[in-house]
C-alpha cells in the first residue's frame, strides 16, 4: 500500500478518535467497562459503495451517515451511546486524502453525539468499499425499547417530518428537476445526513409500548410494529406531518405521495403509546405528531382526507 | 433477491443461531448483560473474498475462520467468549446454498466455543463477499491481559507449534508438491481452521507480562511486544516448535524456515514471562515452550542451531 499504510493510518488517523477502553488501539481488542444496572445494547450496519451510498457524497458525508444510521438504531432502543468500532475494507483508489477526510468527519460526529472509537479493522479489497460500524450504549436494566409490545386501539406517533429521505434519494438521482434548487438541497441533506432521535428514545423509556426508526419506509415499519402482535394499522394522511420541502415536492407532482409513506431513510422514530404520550414529549428537541390508531385487521390502511382507503404501491411494504 | 430474500435468511437461518439479549433478531439492536466486576472485551475482523479466503474454501470453512480469528483476538486478552454480531455482504452468485452451508458452519463454531449469534446486518454488493464478525467475552475487571508489558530479561513462549499456517498458505497455492499428500492436507487444515488458545489465555491471567496471538508471524509479532516497551529479543531456532509436518517439508526445502519464522496465520499465542512460567501451564490443552528472551538490544534477532544470528527475510517484519 503506498501512502501512510495501515499502521500509519492507525497511528495518525484513528489513534486520534479512540477513547477509554481502546488501549491507543494497540491491542487487538477494546474493553467496555459497563455500569451497575445497565446492560450494554449493540447495533450494527454496513454500508457498500453503489449500494448505500452513490459515490457523489463526500467522505464527512458518509462517515456521517454510517455513524447516525447506527445511532438511530440505539435511539429507537432507548439507548445512550457509548462508542463504536469501525470495520473498513477499501479499494486502493480511496487514497490518504479520503482517508484523511473520512476520519475528520468521524471526528465532527463523536463530538456530537459524545461517542468514540474502540477498536476495528482495515483491510484491502478488490471490490466497492465497504464500511461497517458497530456501536455500544448503554441502558437501564429491563428499560430498553423494543419493537414487539404494541397493543390494539394504542395511538401512533412520529417524530420530525416525513418523507424527506426518500425525497432526497430522488433528488440525488436528479429526479427533482422541477423543484427549487434550495429546497432540493435540504432534501439530499436529510437524506446524506440523517437526525439520530438521541433525547427522544431516552424519553420514550417507559412511556412507549413499541419503537423502531423509519429505515424501510413509514407504512413498512408501523407494519412491522403492527405484525409483532398480529395487529393492523390505520394511519391518516392528513396528519403526517410534512417538512416545507416535501409540501413543494407534492405540489409539484401529486404522486410523490406514494415516495413520502412509501420510501425509508427518515431516520424519524415511529411508536405506539397512550393518547395522551405527546404531551410528555416537550422537551425532545423534536416535534411529535399523532398519525393513526393501531387496529385489529391484520393490514396497514392509508386514509386519505376524504376518509377514503388510498393504494398504496406494493413497494411500501417490501424490503429486500 | 430469488430466494429466500433477506427477511427469509433471517428467519429461517439466523433465528435459530441467536441467543440471549438478541431479541430473535427482531429488533435492530441486542444486549449484552455483562457480570458484576467483569468487563466486556470487544474484537472485530473482516475477510474479504478474494484477500483473506481464496474462493477454494467451503462455506463452512469460511464460518469457522471467520469466528475463530476472531476468538483467538479474545485468547490473547484472556477473554471468556461470550456471543457475536456477524455483517455479511454477498454478491447475488451467493445463493441460498451457499448461505445455508455457511451458517451450518457458524452453528458448529458456536457449539465448540459456547457461543451465539446476538445479531447483525445483510446487504448485497456488486463486489466480493465481505464478512465482518466482531466477538464479545468477559475478563475479570483489571484482569485483561495486553500486549503491552513485557520486561528486559524475561523469556518468550510459545503454545502449540509455529509455521504451519504460513506452510498451509503456501500448500493451498499449490507451492508444497514434494510433501506427501497426507501432509500437505494436514497443513491446508491448520491455515484454514486454526485453534483459538481460549483455556490458555484465561490459564494466563495474572501471570504473562505480555500476550498477543501469532498473526503477522512470529518474529513480527514478537517484534510488536518488545517494541512496545522500547526492548528487542533473541529468538533460539532449534527451540521453535515445529510439527511433524512441517519438520518434513523443511526437510524438503531448507529455505522453508524462513516461512516459518516469518508467515503467518498461525494463531497460536506468544507471551513473556517468569522463566518458571510454563511450569503453571500443564492443563491448557496445549504445548507450551520456552524460544527465547527479551533483550536490551532493539531489534528480533533469529540465533541459529551453531550459535550464529540468522539473516531474516525483510517480509518477516513488515505488514501492510
Amino acid at each position: 500500500m503506498l501512502g501512510k499504510g495501515e499502521f500509519g493510518r492507525i497511528r495518525d488517523l484513528l489513534t486520534p478518535l479512540s477513547g477509554k477502553g481502546a488501549f491507543d488501539l494497540k491491542d487487538d481488542a477494546g474493553v467496555i467497562s459497563g455500569i451497575p444496572g445497565h446492560e450494554i445494547v449493540v447495533t450494527t450496519d454496513t454500508i457498500v459503495a453503489g449500494v448505500h451510498f452513490l459515490g457523489s457524497e463526500s467522505p464527512e458525508e458518509i462517515a456521517a451517515k454510517l455513524l447516525r444510521v447506527n445511532l438511530s438504531d440505539l435511539a429507537a432502543m432507548g439507548t445512550k451511546p457509548i462508542c463504536y468500532t469501525l470495520n473498513w475494507s477499501l479499494p486502493s483508489s480511496y487514497g490518504d486524502e479520503w482517508v484523511t477526510s473520512f476520519c475528520a468527519g468521524l471526528k465532527v460526529q463523536q463530538e456530537a453525539f459524545g461517542i468514540y472509537l474502540l477498536g476495528g479493522d482495515s483491510t484491502s479489497t478488490p471490490g466497492p468499499a465497504c464500511l461497517t460500524a458497530t456501536l455500544f450504549g448503554h441502558v437501564p436494566r429491563g428499560q430498553i425499547l423494543r419493537r414487539v409490545g404494541t397493543k390494539l386501539g394504542e395511538t401512533i406517533f412520529v417524530s420530525g417530518t416525513i418523507g424527506d429521505g426518500a425525497l432526497g434519494l430522488l433528488a440525488t438521482k436528479g429526479m427533482l428537476t422541477d423543484l427549487d434548487e434550495v429546497l432540493v438541497q435540504k432534501l439530499i441533506g436529510r437524506y446524506r445526513i440523517p437526525e439520530p432521535r438521541i433525547r427522544l428514545g431516552i424519553a420514550l423509556r417507559g412511556r412507549a409500548s413499541a419503537v423502531a426508526d423509519i429505515s424501510d419506509g413509514l407504512l413498512a415499519d408501523i407494519g412491522h410494529l403492527a405484525e409483532l402482535k398480529g395487529l393492523g394499522a390505520e394511519v391518516n394522511m392528513a396528519e403526517i406531518p410534512l417538512s416545507c420541502e416535501a409540501r413543494n415536492a407534492l405540489a409539484k407532482n401529486g404522486e410523490l405521495w406514494q415516495v413520502i409513506v412509501g420510501g425509508g431513510d427518515d431516520y424519524e422514530l415511529v411508536f405506539t403509546g397512550e393518547q395522551n404520550l405527546a404531551d410528555l414529549l416537550l422537551n425532545v428537541g423534536v416535534n411529535i405528531t399523532a398519525i393513526g390508531k393501531i387496529t385489529a385487521e391484520p393490514s396497514v390502511r392509508l386514509v386519505g382526507p376524504d376518509g377514503n382507503i388510498m393504494p398504496v404501491n406494493k413497494e411500501g411494504y417490501c424490503h429486500s
